[in-house]
């Protein structure tokens, strides 16, 4: 079997949820069994839209890493580790950005979606060169299965090609990553926001007792069509039932026929999923009140992936700089 | 006295001149006798224009050390680093550059110039990020001091509009440099070309031997309008007086005089400028003769330089860490 070198990590902007959950989450819990694979705490890349607030930056990791654990991410078998404290990557960051120009990044469409709002002109340089950052993120580790979503493949591209271009005109010591494209559709939230977002209040978050996963699925959006109990409802444009395939392994038919037939009420349906949904999170309540009473052990978790993860970029920091003659001599 | 800590640098891109000379090495010989100075030599700068031929690097640096040493900085008084080798720069440039727009790096005259021949789209990101680069290099060290042309001071103003923008957003603990205009004017090359500039070929190297000078100085452009020895000349358009004005401590009035009324001719007034300038070399070439047998010793000094320069940056990071709410912990 060739080596393999999962990578993939989450903005350090607040406590994942279930959208997280079935998107990634899950997929890196089943990973790990197969591959080798890091998992990153992307402070830095928080920094791009939320300079103004890192004080909360040291909270949100903590709790992201009891995520991460009480997930089923285990720290036997992923690296986890932080990206600002692999000076490597800022490093990498400053080397490729000499060749490539920001008319590649203009075109990258997360940029243009937000130059639609503000000029170009508007926008932080380093906003700019997420694309750039990101290929660091990927290349010091020479991660080679990057797991993303659709949405995501335009960044992938330019990460290959920026690759592509320091091979070229170096030496060929950098790997071209693959994308592994999530089959998971974009979990809706529960108000039927396309998207569930902890800044929308639209979302089920990981750590939820059983009371929050009921109130907030009672008072969750679904098809307004569905006046009373035995009209019949429309399951593709519920949240409800978008849960239930997202996280139900049967009894899926079931739930639409009665709901198109009308044999099955919103409340029964809602009431199906919270305990669908308290099954799922209760092991990860049982990890997480483990790890939460022990700081030390998590911290011991960051720190010691971290150094692995330090110690392969200072590998690979190496070679780059005696593929671009800047390896003068050691100190 | 309050503390000032000085900092200048070169491009990596070649040997020096006696441009560099007249415009910055006697400067930085007369200020280590007063400050703290530190010298870098910027390759990872020389890559925004010079990445696909990154070969030639380790070459220059060593010539370049080379005329810093021969031209009297002295490794006891001035510290003597290499830019790459200090990662916190690269760490700084990234953390920087989340709240640079990139509205504000448009509209340095340096990349308005290059823009004039490109569109600012196909510039290169690391191009257009100098500034942010620039910063970095400042504050690492926290200079106060940083001698500068004319041309150079809206780059340093942007870097004291960063570094007021981080003391607001996290806490006051960069220093905003000062400019130290130098009031020499930039010196003219033998061809009468505004720059003297080894890529032009009309420079004198510092390193030149006594008949190289003869040579380029016999070459050399003078008053286009002085065709017999007995006319009238201009000293003023003629680059052989604007080196007696630069390198001559007395006798350029009578010069100036000798030349305006014929009196003298341009040979004789070459012949006087190559004695001068073989004179001022002469020391040089013994100091270079001295270090260039020597590798070992020129590279302790870049080490030595090198690494007390990454002490300080190390120092300067963990207080970056703590404003901005990044020490998470130690590893």
């Amino acid at each position: 079997m060739m080596y393999e070198r999962v990578l993939t990590g989450d903005r350090v902007t607040g406590k994942l949820h279930l959208g997280h959950y079935a998107g990634s989450l899950q997929t890196r819990v089943a990973l790990q069994e197969q591959y080798e694979t890091f998992v990153f705490l992307a402070d830095i890349q928080a920094l791009t839209t939320h300079f103004d607030r890192p004080q909360l930056l040291g909270q949100h990791l903590h709790e992201i890493t009891l995520d991460y654990l009480s997930a089923g991410i285990n720290p036997e078998k992923t690296t986890i580790f932080i990206q600002s404290m692999i000076p490597e990557i800022a490093e990498l960051t400053l080397l490729f950005s000499m060749f490539v120009t920001v008319n590649s990044l203009r075109h990258n469409p997360t940029i243009k979606a937000e130059s639609k709002n503000s000029s170009l002109d508007e926008l932080y340089y380093g906003f700019l060169g997420y694309p750039v950052s990101q290929t660091a993120d990927i290349t010091f580790c020479k991660a080679t299965i990057i797991p993303v979503g659709e949405d995501q493949l335009p960044h992938l591209e330019l990460t290959r090609k920026i690759v592509r271009r320091f091979n070229e005109l170096y030496s060929p010591i950098l790997v071209e990553p693959k994308a592994l494209i999530s089959e998971t559709p974009r979990l809706v939230g529960t108000d039927g926001n396309a998207k569930m977002s902890k800044s929308l209040g639209n979302a089920i978050e990981l750590d939820s007792t059983k009371e929050e996963i009921i109130f907030k699925i009672r008072k969750a959006t679904t098809d307004p069509a569905r006046v009373h109990k035995n009209d019949p409802g429309h399951p593709d444009i519920c949240p409800i039932f978008a849960y239930h395939g997202a996280f139900r392994s049967a009894g899926v038919t079931e739930i639409r026929e009665g709901c198109e037939r009308g044999t099955m009420g919103c409340s029964a349906c809602k009431q199906l999923i919270s305990t669908a949904l308290d099954q799922l999170i209760e092991p990860m309540r049982e990890l997480r009140s483990y790890y939460a009473t022990k700081p030390k052990l998590v911290q011991e978790i960051l720190i010691s992936g971290t150094q692995h993860a330090r110690s392969i970029a200072q590998e690979t920091m190496a070679e780059v700089r005696e593929a671009m003659s800047l390896n003068y001599f050691l100190i």
